[in-house]
Parts: structure tokens; C-alpha cells; sequence
């Protein structure tokens, strides 16, 4: 494509914790969060940009987080389907989409839409670094651009 | 105030746990969704509207929610100070505003700043409901609108 | 078995989580807990005993947690596999006891045993009650008693 | 004291937070475990043993835990009060015991009794290490010794 994006996006299946349940016996709103959390590692390991554990550099560090609850999500034995992509890239910064729906469609729409912005940090030095040659052109295997 | 704003701001003092930490030895993001909500839930109750735990009525749910990540927050004995406001309310909706920073003011400003969504629902029925006359009252009291 | 065992222990695959990492860069002690919860809740739903999330009757409450830790576990996209079962049962109490370990053997011994005491509990009268006829009936299905 | 013990706890005052509770509407059960890591982790500090977040030397692992469930908690504004103290120490084991009470004692016994097995262990170099003189020094500070 003109634009670098590949089309495609990451999909994991992530198993919902009866523990992600608070006292409104539904999946709680800082679990969300949680999930993104998880698919995003999940699509770094993917693109092979994700830093080990134990790493001080190479990292990236979460800058800005939206998520938009639209259905309420319940324990359940089945996973969930959580699908990211990378919308936007700049040295500075990449900005992830992400999708929380059922595995199989329902046609009910998804439960959750969020956006992430990561910023490439060295913990060690304690300073934002810039997005690599390396790094760019492993996250552009995710990239799907925003429509214009 | 002639916006029925009480230009009062309300104020948690919060505990930062040694396991808020994640493997980059800094808050993990969703430890600060996890700060917004005790913070909002203490509004809550301080303004006489949180349900009480088992109440399947006269809830609220989240529909939204903003961080914005401006400084990272290491573990240490000293709480975080979270302010929590109402930022906007409409029959179907309240906008609560939200700073954390350190309780007493070290000049390098806050830690982030979030925004959460509210709707009222009744968890009994499955369905949205309105905010009470007795909800807005209660509400108004951290009423500070954003300014035009 | 003369018993009453089955001899059949409950397996569950469980997702390591990247947040189940602390400042140590390995999974926390506490989340091992939290695996224990998620394996002894797909038991129970296995055994058709588990109250759904709303009901405040037939419940089980947790009265005794025992976990030993063998191995420390790092963060890695590989499930775990926890085994469940019952080593013995009275009126008023169901012992499980547990096991963490790959999913396939890689003969270095399980990453962590433990012990769970449950107490049938109605939590609607904040009372305990007593196993039932039909819960009886349905954990002996993965009641392996401890040997003599 | 001739068993080099001081006869003092350590007390935290920590707070309950709302996410801390389950579906069933009470504190589950891993986050008392989560109570006594945060204690523990207090009352390290004040022996000054405890290693910085980044430390990868110096630091102790958990190898066993036990949790007595005695009266359920819920959640509510009150902080709940956690003694730890030192109940035996050997050159590759530190035992931990404490309590979870109301901070001001109501006459209906503690909340949980835990005990913790600390192994001292150097993270750099994924090894087993003694106790030092100086941690010994410093953690007969909160050293109680079970009665005989």
C-alpha cells in the first residue's frame, strides 16, 4: 500500500478472570484496560519489538489511553477477541487501536474501543528515545492508517 | 455560581502499592485507571450518591475513560493526592475530571490526568436510567465546570 | 474407589498475564493466588457447582489459602497448566489442593503446590450452610483423597 | 530479650480498595494476600532491608504463604490495620507472621492470620543467598518469636 499499512491486524484470544469481576458482578472497567494491556505485548512479541523483562532500553511506555465501553462484558468460560493495530507511527510516538469483541461475530458490535499512544523510552537513561529503522519497519506489519 | 458550579474540587489521599508496580519497576498505566476509581468512588460517596456494594439500582458505569500519562510514579510510602471533580452533567451523563499529583505541590505537576464517563444504569433491569433530581443536587456540590 | 474417588483430577490452561509481573520482573506471589481462584472456578463450573456470579446462595467461601513456591515463573506466551481436585470433603468444609505446572512436562517438578479450605456459605443470610446431597455427588467427580 | 526478640510488631494501616472486592460483594480472597505483601513491604522499610525496585541483588522471594480466612471484609472508607512481625529466622529462611484487625480493636478477632516464608535470594544471579549479619541485625527489630 502507498501509505506503508499492511491491512493487517493482530489478533489475540485473552481468557476472561472471574477475578476481573467487581462487586457489579460484571468485568470491571480497569480490566479493560488490563486486556489492552495484554493484546498490546501480545502484538509487540508479534512484530518482534517488544523489549524482554528485564530490559531498561528498548522500551515503550504508555502516554495516553482511551477506551470506550460500549457493552457490558460478563464471566464467561469462552475468551475474549482483542484485535490491535498500529493507526499511526512518528518517531516520537505510535498510536494503537484496539478492538474487544466475541470471537465469533454476534452482530452486536464490540465491547470496547481503545486507542493507546506509546512513546519510545529508555528506562535506563530515564529519557524518551526515538522509534528505530528496526522498529518502524517491524510495527508498519501492523499498520492500518486511520481513513483520511 | 450562576453555572451551579461550587468551584469545590474533591480531594483522595491514596495508598501507591509496592504490587502497582509491573516489570519496568514504574506504576503499571492500568494501576492509574485503578487510582481514578477509588478517587471516584470516595467522591462518590463523600457527595451521598455510591450505592452501596450489593444495590442493583442507582449505580453508575463507566462509558468512557481518559489518561493522559505525564510523569511516571515510582512506588514509595507517601500517598498520591487524586482530585476529582464533576466536569460536566446531563440527565444521561456525568463527566468527572481527575488530576493526580503529589499532596504537596513540588512545582513539576501532575502525575496525569484522566476523564471518566459516567452513566447512570440500573444494573436490576439492564438499562440506562436517568440521574435523580437528589443525584444532581448531591453531584453539584463538586460541580466546576470547564471553562468556555 | 472404595472411596468415593474418582481418581480424576481437573486441568485448566491458564494465560500468564504480562501485568502478573512485579518489580522483580517475575510473576508476583499474589497472582500464583489469583491462578488458584481461576482453576478452582473452572472446576467447579466442571462439576456444575459454581453459583453464577449474581446468586448470593450456594456460594463457597475461601476459609484457608496455602501455597508453596518451587519455582519462579517468568512472564512468557505459553499457557500453565493448573490441576484441581478434591483430596477431601465434610459437611462444612471442601479441601482442594493444586498444582502449577508446564503443560508439558519438562521434568524440573511443578512451579508451585497449594491448598484451598472452602466453606459452603448462603451469603444472602451471611450464614454457612452445609455441602448439599447434589454438590456431594458432583465433586466426588474430581475427589482424588490424599493417601493415608 | 535472651531469644534476641524485641516483643515488637510492626503495624501498616492500609487501605480497602473498592476494586479489592469480587462478585460476591465482599474483598476476595487474593487480596489479602496482596494486604500482606504491601505490609511486608512496609515493614522491611522500617528495618531498612528491603531492596530498591531495580535492585537485582538483596532481595527475598516469597516460598510460602499461608492465609486463614476468619471474617469476611468489605469494603469501606476505615483502613484496615496489618501486624507483621519476624516469628524465626535462619540463615536461609525468614518466617513472617501477621494479622489483619480493625485499627481499633472491636472485640470480634482478627480479620486473617497469615504467615510468609521469605527465602533470601539474588535475582542477579538466580541464586539462593544467606541472610546477612546486618539483615539479622536489622530484622530482630520485629523479632517475636513463636511462644514454645
Amino acid at each position: 500500500m502507498s501509505d506503508g499499512g499492511s491491512g493487517l491486524k493482530h489478533r489475540s484470544e485473552l481468557q476472561v478472570r472471574w477475578g476481573d469481576q467487581d462487586a457489579y458482578q460484571h468485568v470491571n472497567n480497569v480490566a479493560y484496560a488490563a486486556y489492552l494491556q495484554e493484546a498490546r505485548a501480545e502484538m509487540l512479541d508479534a512484530a518482534g519489538v517488544r523489549a524482554k523483562a528485564s530490559a531498561r532500553q528498548g522500551t515503550f511506555v504508555v502516554a495516553r489511553l482511551k477506551v470506550e465501553y460500549l457493552r457490558q462484558l460478563t464471566f464467561r468460560p469462552a475468551p475474549i477477541a482483542v484485535t490491535t493495530w498500529v493507526s499511526a507511527m512518528s518517531p516520537a510516538r505510535i498510536t494503537l487501536r484496539c478492538e474487544i469483541a466475541e470471537p465469533v461475530d454476534d452482530g452486536l458490535g464490540p465491547y470496547c474501543r481503545g486507542l493507546t499512544v506509546l512513546v519510545p523510552y529508555d528506562l535506563e537513561n530515564d529519557y524518551p528515545r526515538r522509534v528505530s529503522e528496526a522498529e518502524k519497519a517491524a510495527l508498519t506489519h501492523f499498520l492500518v492508517p486511520d481513513p483520511q
